[in-house]
């Protein structure tokens, strides 16, 4: 299966290299990125990718590609996968879809009637800790679930330039933790209650948005859900979650470098989490896209489809909507908005 | 300084022989309870206690007692508060002074231009694991804080009868959550929005309770905290605290029985927290005895005041009509209704 | 049960505590101390002990007291305990009973005939960690033991003045730890190998001793264990145990003082161990008197026997023959030496 | 650099796997076996190795192939080595050089004069856990190094056909751990006294072996190392490591699948160790080959050397004989027999 790459920044080329070095039956055939430059040539070469453009269109017009991963600037992803659909190729869009539902929708409209796989990038859904969670909470070992708590902290904030064009936090940062939630309780989210607070930056306020959250999620079932988010960890990238039912709970904790601890006369310490996304989630880049490669080869379903793209960012609108106002809303309230 | 203690039931007893035992410069003078009988008198014997009675009251008008500890059942805790303030008593109050906030407001008014000590038995303040977490922030050790996590389970559900007189989990049992949000933060709540469900008993929601809540409240600071309550933990009493700043982080965990870990071929094993309150916190059952003691004979303020009384009543209240009306309700709307 | 304590030193008054808290049907009777002086009386009698003297005699002389807690200087641990047999008194003796193994024997022999109660202070019998791993032990819950390993370090070693009339590390520090080795294992040593260097203080290699050792210790069950010593640990009181069996493995950790946990820049750090031996131990030693009352009492057998007296000191013996002359000393030979 | 790969068992496999993925400038050009068969040449060119053969000589003889990586049977490491060395290859080879003193040195000898490199397969110098701890000891964070203590043991044991032919535990299993204390103290073994038992299985007594052993070991520091052994650990590969300073202590887990934790009634269980040297020490062995490779194109010293083959077997040795005769062995003495 050969596989065209749109987008050639961190998270193409983590791609790229991922396809190479680990996915079987699959090769990158080519790389298209508007900025392609002749270091990004050589480093593309080297991995032995024979194709390398500017122009994602000749991706898209080759016969011999039969799947793309849309790796470029967020604005991109819903006219390209409308492109791609209409080229007939599988597709593999990094999150979020779009901000916009609308353009959501008319991605979800376009794959109607297709026989076209669509995975969306939450690579959180395979990274060992958390599907080690979920399998526990499916293997029914912590009973029916009761709360989910989410604890969701960058290493350090965004520039302002950054924030004043990601969508928002909720649409940025905390949208894997809304997707976490559905992945782990199995849920679909009723209601949202977001409060947030500009406590890392004044920047950030300046610019419309906030940099710290709690968000309380009303799931279907009756379970709650809990996450905590801050854009400043000064230890870190802070990745946890604990999922409290009937029966128990389980609760997995960050990754680090190594064991080690030392004891001294300051106390026994161990090491700070992995850095940032990057260094905790390398191996979940490349599970994603075995996991997408595979979906294709044998025709099974993606195990994150457009609905997985699109839900998220209810949610989050959702969220907005609640710190906008000051009150809890519904994701009906959102839906409806869309026509949903 | 000889102490009368008014309530012989669990946590009478508990003080009974905290004083005996352990604190310096106080002996229990006299214990009273209406329902005393043979067994609890052998008890009260054999610990050397001299006075022992079925009236309260001859403790209040027993002159050779300095101080009393109001151990009776929860709607006398008040009107016993104002009988002891005329007697001239110095009051220990086991929580919560009422449930009714004009009640609590009498007690206050009533000490105005006494100088009489009043402490109120938020035991938790005195555990060595929480006291470390407030230290950590007291210290600066987080910078400025930014969210603050509590995790508290009980390890079953108390009878519905028990329930239906409670005040509801807010005024019974986040009450002590509400005090460690206040305690740790040094701060005051503003605003709280309560989650709430009713997922471990049907017949607790059918007494009008809820028996699961995750409560986010806005501090004057800016910083958030949310509490994440159940009845039951089936792993028992669960009881963790994280402080997050712009500095980093302090948590507490669970004490166990003994630090064991076995290790074999279904996993590596630790110990279940310790079951309930009077296992984890019977140290600080002590340690809050000893400080009333000593803020009585020198003449310092008492470490949990009338006002720390007054507080997680009223933010358990808004608590309430939050889950109640579904929406944010800000502090001051509550202590309107009372003229606060 | 009216009890004498020999000894008005660190450790006799820590029993004397504990006896007038916590022991029920046992109070200090008298308490015995060739240097007693104004301070420690004044300490005696606010605990209500009533009668205060310095010479021990006049304790053994008392028809009153039926048990005797020996707490005076080791060299004086064995002809007391004459005494006292002789004048018909229960006795606990503070470990070891003698550094001279013919003393033991006089000890031993003196016992014989009478149905007086004889306990060896071997306290860490009484810890909760170390009764945690004898428990899963003698459950079964390892399987058959395969290797025990014991960490045992100081959080700084004692003055040489002390360490010249030690005995030396293995009758004065590691004397502990064998009794661990034969308390968990349910086993007897047979034969020991011990490594020792000066790396702590070249004054305590001067003084003929040594601060560090690796001592193995074949069973006779077949199962090996080691003790790791050093009489200084820069962050405190080390105290853990590792017990390995066919079916897995149980483990023991440090106790600290709280479970706090603090994540900043520098890495995730969590407390120092208790800082030594009254920290870590404290209850342990309230529990260890506990059980010798009531072994009085109700006449069962002590906890911790004359002959666990013993074995302690033939293995320190061996393990001192071991390194001088670098080569493993069965108990065997020791023990031909004192006909036992 | 191209390298061939002699031996494609599992190691050897390995080994080509991580050439082909990771190891930058290096490409695997042929692989030789000589139970080569369908399934193997499948699998190696998938892997797109040109080169496949029975005849490792064809490697040798090979002008454009640079490097050997020997991964076949042990007997055939050193004579394999000889020849590699007058084909002018650089070699990396897999542990024990032989169990041989008398082979090794040919090698030693064979090198003399050349500017080939000669690593060691010791893959445990490459593992993040004990890499962190040699960091924190190198770095002065335990400052002096007192005592280094090692657990290692392997989930079962092998069959007994394999203990037969293994030079014995010491030799086959222990090496990696005596590795390990040069590798970590940077210092050198003196002298060792090794304690061994059959406990696991009386079929590898009669074999003439041992399954469990504690192994002390005297430093020329003076510091002493200890190592606890087992061929059965029921709970998965137990390769955990404490060092011990006059600062302080560093140790080192094991590693897990995951960091899940579940809380129910029967306790607080963490996952199993990572369960044998495959998923434990994966990425050590492509960070072996990479240094491997990068010494040779900078022409850097590699960093497991020749010398470091032969002390582990010397060590060995030494324990070997320490059992037999029970008595603590010189390595001096072992290395006198070969005139060393």
């Amino acid at each position: 299966m050969k596989i065209g790459i749109i987008g050639a920044g961190r998270i193409g080329k983590v791609h790229a290299e991922s396809v190479t070095r680990f996915v079987k039956n699959a090769t990158v055939e080519a790389i298209a990125d508007p900025f392609m430059n002749d270091k990004t040539e050589q480093w593309a070469k080297e991995l032995g990718i024979p194709k390398i453009y500017k122009d994602y269109k000749k991706i898209l017009a080759d016969p011999e590609i039969q799947a793309v991963l849309i790796c470029s600037s967020t604005d991109t992803h819903s006219p390209i996968s409308l492109e791609a659909v209409k080229a007939g190729k599988h597709i593999f869009c990094e999150k979020p879809i779009d901000h916009d539902v609308a353009k959501i929708k008319q991605v979800i409209d376009a794959l109607k009637g297709t026989s076209l796989k669509y995975q969306v990038g939450f690579n959180r859904r395979f990274d060992h800790n958390f599907r080690a969670a979920k399998a526990a909470v499916a293997a029914g070992k912590i009973g029916e679930l009761n709360t989910l708590s989410i604890t969701s902290r960058d290493p350090g904030a965004p520039p302002v330039s950054y924030i004043k064009v990601s969508g928002g936090i909720f649409l940025d940062m905390t949208i894997h933790d809304f997707d976490m939630v559905r992945f782990v309780s199995g849920d679909e989210v009723e209601e949202v209650y977001a409060s947030g607070a500009v406590l890392v930056d004044p920047e950030i306020g300046k610019a419309g948005d906030i940099d710290t959250a709690i968000i309380t999620l009303k799931l279907k079932s009756g379970a709650i859900a809990v996450v905590n988010n801050c854009r400043r960890a000064s230890y870190g990238y802070d990745q946890r979650l604990e999922a409290f039912g009937s029966l128990g709970q389980v609760e997995v904790q960050n990754d680090t470098d190594s064991t080690a601890v030392i004891s001294d006369a300051n106390g026994v310490t161990k090491e700070k989490p992995k850095y940032f996304f990057l260094e905790r989630y390398m191996a979940a880049y490349t599970a994603e896209i075995e996991s997408f490669v595979n979906a294709v080869e044998k025709d099974t379903p993606v195990e994150v489809g457009v609905n997985d793209g699109l839900q998220p960012v209810l949610i989050g609108l959702a969220a907005t909507l609640s710190v906008k106002e000051n009150r809890p809303v519904k994701i009906a309230e959102i839906a409806a908005e869309y026509a949903l």
